[in-house]
């Protein structure tokens, strides 16, 4: 017992600054986020990826932030609350504020949808955000349109990408890349968060990506909070997929419909659906992306020649942080041993990112090159 | 004085409801609002066009929400609070919650930007919704586009309705209508809470209005909060608008380029702002719709044959419950006495609606079967 008392106080000093937060000050650099609302000052970043907040609430007991370790805010001189996150990853993460037990949208925050809800979220300035900035590069559209869904009877949203060119080069036609959300997440995140329309006008204006369209639809078709993703059925959203959107796309977009020009990717729930959508129909795509959502091991496989016949791609990523789990085995095994059964397989991890947009943006960076090559 | 009490007396008590709201209970056929957040069930909406509101905050103490008369919440047997509007016109309405103070978004509605904030907004059923509904229609596409502003220095956004058929009908050119929205508003605002693709879809599909582009852009270019709109200067919109925006669309989408082709609206200060750029710029706009925001006199003309020979309709409209202030003279007089003068002059009065969207949408229903007729 000796030892080990001085071993344990010793570890709590050191530290102190991650449990705490309070013990040092935080670094003065504070920079309004990107993600805010037009003209607001907080939520502010600074250089250690902390958030600081602040709440106009006069009569509130109690004001946080659901950010863990974020503890209770203070009252400031000048009546608002205010309060610090621990430092975060890189990139884009929801939050809500928490007044007097109300879990509530922060009205200083422009609003995404996520965890089932249009709420808040901050946008932590990333070294290499150049690659979703918005430049002044040829630009390509985002388009919401509707389309009458058979199955479902109704009227169904969906986003398009259209690259740069599209409208000047009438007798072009492209492929197609159909791009899920995840879980609690909806057809507006990888053109609002995941900025797949700033990565692919920048890609393509640096030649590194072909230019094709990109379609992002509702990924949760049965409507219902999905609890248990083993109960999963992936039916509904198949049959609105593949049998009613892409018919639908190919005939209102000047695309290149077979299945060689088709592709589909998605993160987390949506990685599972494009790997059980895509493994159910050999025929309709022909490239496949998985951005932190299992991987495809050889024995997924059942008829590895027809596989490989019409296969032309299988993308894996994952956030670092988020690796070591087991989803179906080891994905960087599966992916080498996809390789080595003569399949184009790659591996990707996102550095010092865990399950986040900060992954999935990256995902799609070093995914859009590959498609539709030659 | 003996008889003036009794008569005072009576008008509390017939008047009762509507002054203390809670004296007879609310019809109980609540229905959740269609401006909902998915799956949610508050806000509800009942046959009296009132609002009942729920909102958890097991910790506040005093709950409310931005509408006038409604009270401070109570808390039900669940422990949430809840509340209830005053009756509503039909149609869009902005609010916030109110929590010990705080002044946020009901994390149950959807998301609009008003009064300089996204924040939430509730739909009362209108009698004539039919008009806005999304139906299984020919549906035309909402598109995000951006574009470099030289005058500015930045990339602008900008959404473009282009009807059905657009992508279909490739040597189809189109005319265009500019649409502003008003104070506090952006571009989002005709396109969300406005309704106009629904709106123009349902007019297309009724052969009531002939197919056009529609272009919503940002109308508050100094990006200041214009508290005044007296020191307003229209140059820095102008700019944009007139020698930016209307050649990038002219280049990037199939118009009808000419003057007879190009059509500008708006609402409240967007009107304001049309009156301005177009009596300016009677070269470059040949039809005006000016929404609950001014009218045009006999008088505001310097040179009626110069005006004659160039526009083809000016429209004015306005919410019944808003008309009767002094906005530059008389509306509808100022409409009849421009159609004596020779020009096509049309004036619509919203029913039962004030300056809200409601009043709004139906002037674009009003108006749009008027552009652009030989």
């Amino acid at each position: 017992m000796k030892t080990r008392i001085p071993l344990i106080l010793l570890g709590v000093v050191f530290s102190g600054r991650l449990c705490f937060g309070q013990t040092e000050a935080p670094a003065d650099d504070w920079k309004p986020a990107s993600s805010n609302q037009p003209g607001r000052e907080y939520p502010k970043v600074n250089s250690e990826r902390r958030v600081r907040f602040r709440v106009v609430a006069p009569e509130a007991t109690s004001v946080g932030v659901t950010f863990r370790d974020s503890g209770p805010f203070t009252k400031g001189e000048d009546g608002a609350w205010y309060g610090n996150s621990r430092p975060l990853d890189e990139g884009f993460h929801y939050y809500m504020l928490k007044i007097d037990g109300a879990e509530v949208p922060d009205p200083n925050s422009m609003m995404f949808f996520g965890a089932q809800r249009w709420g808040s979220a901050v946008e932590i300035p990333a070294h290499d955000q150049g690659f979703y900035a918005l430049r002044n590069v040829p630009q390509g559209q985002l388009r919401e349109i509707f389309f009458h869904s058979k199955s479902t009877d109704s009227m169904r949203r969906a986003f398009v990408y259209t690259p740069p060119g599209y409208d000047q080069n009438p007798d072009q036609r492209y492929p197609v890349l159909y791009l899920q959300h995840g879980w609690g997440e909806n057809e507006y995140g990888w053109g609002a968060q995941g900025r797949a329309r700033e990565i692919m006008d920048n890609l393509i204006a640096e030649n590194k990506a072909r230019p094709f369209i990109i379609v992002m639809i509702y990924g949760m078709t049965n409507e219902t909070r999905m609890g248990g993703l083993r109960n999963f059925d992936i039916k509904p959203f198949e049959t609105v997929l593949v049998r009613e959107l892409i018919p639908f796309i190919d005939s209102h977009f000047r695309t290149l419909s077979g299945q060689p020009h088709r592709a589909m990717a998605g993160l987390s729930m949506g990685a599972m659906e494009t790997r059980m959508i895509t493994l159910r129909n050999l025929d309709v795509f022909s490239h496949i992306g998985l951005f932190s959502g299992g991987s495809i091991a050889v024995s997924n496989i059942t008829d590895m020649a027809a596989f490989k016949a019409s296969n032309k791609l299988v993308f894996v990523s994952y956030g670092s942080r988020e690796l070591g789990g087991n989803r179906g085995g080891d994905p960087k095994a599966n992916a080498e041993a996809l390789r080595e059964a003569g399949i184009n397989s790659h591996f990707y991890v996102s550095p010092d990112t865990a399950h986040e947009w900060q992954s999935w943006r990256r995902s799609l960076r070093e995914f859009a090159p590959l498609l539709f090559r030659p």
